[in-house]
């Protein structure tokens, strides 16, 4: 077994999906910023966001989903027919929970794009909050489910 | 109390940076993405890292340092004067850990610039990865360090 | 009726275009800057432009026009397959008229990238001459005609 | 009288700004867009903003100050310290009205800054209400007011 | 005779390919960068490359041949199947050779994003090596193969 | 003797430039495009630039000297105070040679920006002409002086 991205010499390239058919492709992937409860409450009230919190770090998502090609040297410019995301407020464990949702017809998946949107969402949590809590956390970003392409359908166990 | 990047009416605004003092800001973030130990294998070899896996993380999270307020949108464009990423392969607990330290001379922390660097170093080892690991993880992207500016010195406690 | 790029929620997103077919898409957009007399003199001589002013803003149009979905939050990214900008000195009105025409095989209609185009080209023009007028003014930028996609073909009222 | 932008043999150059002494410089922009009182009621109810469509194009003006040197072919890259956008709902002229405000200590201005954050928000705001009126114009971008720099203030006559 | 990019009164504008079928496409270009002996004993030991210099220069030409669009002004955007490139460390000649290999299923041709990655993977080399050696020179960067296409196959001649 | 993008490990990083002073610094790049001189005839005609075709070239000269930190991935974000970009239609050559002169106040060198300049401006011009010719070559692409900065001056022997 060895990594795709490398040749035989460990040099990395950009891999040819020019062989591969184009095909419907989907992914769901998540993630979460702890802060502190002090904190969440400043972006939500009463459970419903709070001014532009939220529809900034969604901006920020879905515009970032768009640049994953920039931004992740080995991946392929995608034409995304659709970008999607949506937060939890999770009083109980004191996070915002982020969730992006990427669609393609296209010749290969969109995982990096969906944890990319993840990504830059919680970054700009994480911004808009960084003067009142220096401890907050993102973590578990991760792929939900994937569908479409060769390898088939994908469901992170539960 | 409430959230600087929020006006009265709680729409986002970038905050005004003009009246604050130029002075030498650093900050350092931390990260890590978890894996099987036989993918963590494929990427090192003896404790080493094998061909251009880490090199590649490293640039990408090097210029994603540069972009950040194109990502973010209420950062600021900022002339980082050094970015540098470190790796260090943890096989105890199967991850990779990324560390990525900014700095400036300026009016605004590099918080954000750190911590984005970190995520996106993290995304481009997901990339080179995922096709033989679907269960890969980022987390614990945290802020480290931070120094310079009026709210002072910060150290993460342990 | 309800705005498509809101969900049920009110939160934005970018709508699927992956079941809408691939089709021949076309659209031409226009707007002008106005100018005083001795400022438009300065760019055009007996009818004819003058040094790079026209041919600068062309560029810039034209690459804006392919940055759109950088631009414009929720707009797709899309592969246009003809891009053109053209000028017209209307010394009767003391402006520049500015059209634009995009062409796309594609899933989605391409008004604002003619429309991004128009702007862009426009705030050249005002760069390169704001030294001397500061009283110019860009305006009427509008949808002129569209053609392909389901909703049919479009002409504006004369 | 001449073009600050082309030289002697009308050829486009930046121009040098190395030997301009820093200050305080801020541009006030503001522009419209015109469009059915039907489609503007889907975008406000009693005067409020309805969802995501003024958060959205807030952003996108606010990211676009950003990236004016990108756009404007011969601007200087500047690091704005501060942006901001503000709507104003006119329901008798069926308009919505966009100022953009910006501030940098710098060495040249940053008008250009403020028309590219109205023009690309005004066209943010002509992409979510597309679907429903095509007839919708962007009108009237122009400078009201611009502070510091050698040629002084101006204020644009009422 | 006449150039392609210039309508009838010279005017520049991007050529309209929808017309034209996708076809698979194929491009490899080379360039090389001449340097002292010494300098490029700094970046080779016995042939091997030293430290991540080969690996960065890399991934900047690959990321450099996604964004050939956004650099050459009438250029359209590509979405390229594959970038690959190579070096070759030439001790007789004292340079460093470039080779980059793309390829498309699209309507146009894929010269200038293998130019493009040639042009800054050498630009890359050049700064990392400029501390030590102001002399290097960038040249003889040109098109060695093409496929795909009406006009046909294409070989340098040696 | 090593590389100063390096560290002990061989891994790149963004050389700290914190702590040298801000001065005026300079540098003038040049290089050029080998064409058959049928292909030159199109570009100008009795020793005049005909249509956009050297505009273009400049705008986009001009423009790559601005994103040079994008492109490069260890070159410090800077903000140019000056770019400059000239054309010499050599006909005894059969070439156009390209001088690009960048300025900086600055606590770094310029030479990267006036090479990248000079680099996309040739591939801007060898994209308006490849359809008549396809044996082209960039080459002597190389630093003709540099101003300013602890290293001093330096000028290319010739």
């Amino acid at each position: 077994m060895s990594l795709t991205h490398l040749n035989a010499r460990g040099e990395a390239h950009m891999v040819d999906i020019a062989d591969k058919p184009e095909s419907r492709r989907e992914a769901l992937a998540s993630g979460y910023i702890l802060m502190r409860p002090e904190t969440l409450a400043l972006v939500s009230e009463g459970g419903l966001p709070k001014g532009d919190v939220l529809a900034t770090a969604r901006i920020a998502g879905i515009q970032a989903a768009k640049r994953t090609h920039e931004l992740i040297p080995l991946c392929h410019a995608l034409a995304l027919s659709k970008v999607e995301i949506d937060f939890h407020l999770n009083d109980e464990k004191s996070c915002i929970e982020v969730f992006a949702r990427c669609r393609l017809n296209g010749r290969t998946g969109v995982e990096m794009e969906a944890l990319t949107a993840v990504s830059v969402a919680c970054l700009t949590l994480y911004d808009m909050c960084k003067a009142v809590d220096k401890e907050m956390q993102i973590g578990n970003i991760q792929l939900e489910t994937k569908q479409g392409g060769k390898s088939g359908d994908y469901r992170r166990a539960a």
